[in-house]
């Protein structure tokens, strides 16, 4: 694991590092927000999955995220968004390939040797960062935003054992059913779409749910509230009694603006559920 | 008007008060708590619409509604449910007739004379109330717990120019698709379903909305879940990408043991809404 920076923030440290990632054959860029009170002891951990475009960079510079962590003693994790680099599979578009792996673990030519950011997600990243850093592996939640409220949701339907709470921000809600994610799936999962379900939100929620109350915030005013597709996953989680704040912010859009109006109550959520 | 009682109460007055109701063509009861603020002039106003066999005394008595309201300075409205006594249309059932009105204008025989309560409780009482008590009609709000929830729904979304701040508490959300519903609005509006549409949340929800963020509130463990329908309602707020708070609390039943763990943030997020 590499150092490529770290600065003081809220008395805690804004780190990025990197390491060589096996899961995707290719060097991998995360950052890892410590609060003030890990010099003290291990804290919890809330996983912040980004969305398409995005690298780690964007939740951890236009979120406001580390006052609210550092307030709460919780640490901030931001994954890459994909594998990249140079000879690693490409599309021209925005919303397929590097910037979009969609944290699934691709079986398909040419995305499967390196787009499997569910193992990198879920295992890979999680053995080297409690290794490395005084984090609580039996304190930790995930959240995201679009598609990486996607990866959040589902990831933590899935392991409940793992992730003790959950949130999202208006995730990608119902991606087998939306131009995000029918083309996304089909490339890196094949055209069966019996294989997307494990993937697919509102699937989980309709057959598994979740042990605990599930946060998702979603703007009234965003620009691809038809891709998101929220009002599936509300019928789905109200249908099932998932217990669920589910909120739609009256004038709130997809951007970071939005995201970090939000982020105190979604951090104070997760620090919560993390208490010891 | 007869005051029926006046008790101090958090520092304003809890009072129960009659009259002779035109529209209703009985003796009506209902309360008001003035909080200590209308001492000093106008306040605004919370309308609560209560649930089946309620009367104006259950959310008086059993909410704890009172200190929030005297701590906000808003005053609280509790109508009563239904016209009542001898010679008025009854009902044995719990869910038809004394103290299950609906908040509809009954056409049909034997209840069209008396139960008109949505005549009621959107003209007829608001005129006695501003004319006796201190209280802003530019400033009011509703909401209701079970049919109440149903009431306010229907009622605010269709007066909103009266109904600045709108929300629910296990609101009875789509009663034409539920026992709790058909059967009322078969006997009080008639066969013809196309007449039940005004007085259904979600057909209200997905054709008009409502011109601010409505909160609802729904216990996941309710006993009456299925009658409620609260994912109908979900749904139907989603698609339409209505500004929406939408909780569904872990654990909490239809009893006012949850409604009065709630009643705090309804009537902070009432009184926030219609300050000056």
């Amino acid at each position: 694991m590499k150092t490529v920076s770290e600065n003081e923030s809220f008395g805690g440290v804004q780190g990025v590092y990197s390491h060589a990632s096996e899961a995707c054959g290719c060097e991998m860029t995360f950052a890892v927000y410590l609060p003030p009170q890990a010099q003290q002891g291990k804290v919890p951990v809330l996983w912040y999955l980004s969305g398409l475009t995005c690298t780690h960079e964007n939740a951890m510079v236009k979120a406001g995220a580390q006052a609210w962590a550092s307030r709460e003693g919780i640490a901030l994790i931001f994954p890459d968004t994909s594998p990249r680099g140079e000879g690693i599979a490409n599309d021209a578009a925005y919303d397929l390939g590097q910037g979009a792996g969609f944290y699934v673990d691709a079986t398909e030519a040419p995305w499967a040797p390196h787009f499997n950011m569910w193992q990198y997600v879920v295992h890979e990243l999680p053995a080297l960062i409690f290794d490395n850093f005084p984090l609580d592996p039996a304190r930790q939640g995930i959240t995201g935003h679009s598609m990486g409220g996607h990866g959040a949701l589902t990831i933590g339907m899935t392991h409940p054992e793992i992730y003790r709470s959950l949130s999202a921000i208006s995730p990608i809600a119902n991606p087998g059913a939306s131009d995000w994610g029918r083309k996304q799936f089909t490339a890196y999962l094949g055209a069966d779409e019996a294989k997307w379900q494990a993937h697919d939100a509102t699937v989980l929620m309709r057959e598994r749910g979740y042990p605990g109350t599930v946060m998702i915030d979603q703007g009234a005013k965003d620009q691809f509230l038809d891709l998101l597709r929220p009002e599936a996953l509300a019928e789905a989680a109200a249908a099932r009694r998932q217990p669920l704040n589910f909120r739609l912010i009256a004038g709130a859009d997809h951007s970071y603006f939005y995201v970090a109006g939000v982020m105190e109550e979604h951090i104070r959520f997760h620090a919560s559920r993390l208490r010891p």
